[in-house]
């Protein structure tokens, strides 16, 4: 296809385009004249997970290259490129690794790794911080409950990883930051329905 | 307390203490004289919500004062008083309420209230539609599982609401903003754990 009409087919802009090829984001089209050259449906995939990284998910252009990198060339070690990739994932926190003590008790309890290194170690140690600092912070029971359904979501998603057209990384990746919106979502539709049964919705 | 032991038992600086005297957000003291005040515990208890509303849930002013003013006065009817507070959090949708189509479907597959009206039906619909176009769509399986989890999360919270110290309005809307981010960090830390499992971490 044309350039005009892999504009067409993924809604990003000539100009954005071109600045991706010439950012070597997007790979090169094969030359059909001095001028133009022909696209194909891998351009249009590359289009759609950078569409998706920027605007759905939310990365700086720089985050972006870190994961197409990781997606063009995850390396022999799947382990480590799956976790770069989705450390590349907002939110950011600064700094150095530290001790995240909130973190390591919790996840030590469950029975889970411990890794002060991991962006969402850290993730994990500045919400649980703020949390209680609000006066809601988490109990062991409620961590346990939590932990127990969390992961149960975590083995379906894994376990469906094989199952997708995407690649490992690419499914990491925008099955991390796509669906946390949805999982949100429906945990605040779900305490509605259930405030609803128990409190009576007047609307019924 | 003097307005000076508030400011060092919140963080809040004075200047910003006096700002929500003056909107209203914080009740005045107790006059001990034509220049000072005493404060007691609840004005500690209000300006941790307050901070807690404004810098770890990200709520702009004007939505603040929607939640204070909840907290309150929730009214007779406590749903409608936990859906508003609760509908005053971000992410903010703009525009009316329309139909929802995806997130109707869903919600009606797993047998769940679908109110088009709620802040929460129109943000699923969204997150639903960024999935989707960036490939990763989410299957009616997929969904069941997100939703019998989420709900057993949701069951639980409701279940605490009535062991908190705090009001029903205060746990809805900070139980909610605060914990959010710990469970996104705890699934990433649930892949990081199941992946080094299932694929070996080099580490080990």
């Amino acid at each position: 296809m044309r350039v005009s009409a892999l504009v067409e087919r993924t809604g990003v802009p000539l100009a954005t385009v071109k600045y991706y090829l010439r950012e070597g984001l997007l790979q090169p089209g094969i030359p059909t004249g001095a001028t133009q050259a022909r696209y194909t449906e891998d351009h249009v995939h590359r289009l759609q997970v950078i569409k998706a990284l920027t605007s759905a998910a939310g990365l700086p252009l720089h985050k972006v290259k870190v994961v197409l990198h990781l997606i063009d060339d995850p390396g022999s070690d799947l382990y480590s490129a799956l976790g770069q990739a989705v450390a590349s994932l907002p939110p950011y926190r600064a700094g150095a690794a530290a001790e995240h003590p909130r973190a390591r008790t919790l996840l030590e309890r469950i029975g889970q790794l411990y890794d002060p290194g991991y962006a969402a170690t850290a993730q994990l140690e500045h919400a649980l911080e703020a949390a209680e600092e609000a006066g809601v912070g988490m109990s062991d029971e409620r961590f346990e409950v939590y932990a127990r359904h969390i992961r149960a979501i975590a083995e379906y998603d894994l376990q469906r990883m094989g199952a997708s057209d995407l690649s490992p990384i690419e499914y990491a990746v925008l099955g991390t930051a796509l669906s946390e919106p949805v999982l949100l979502a429906m945990r605040r539709l779900a305490h509605q329905d259930i405030a609803a049964k128990r409190l009576g919705n007047p609307a019924d």
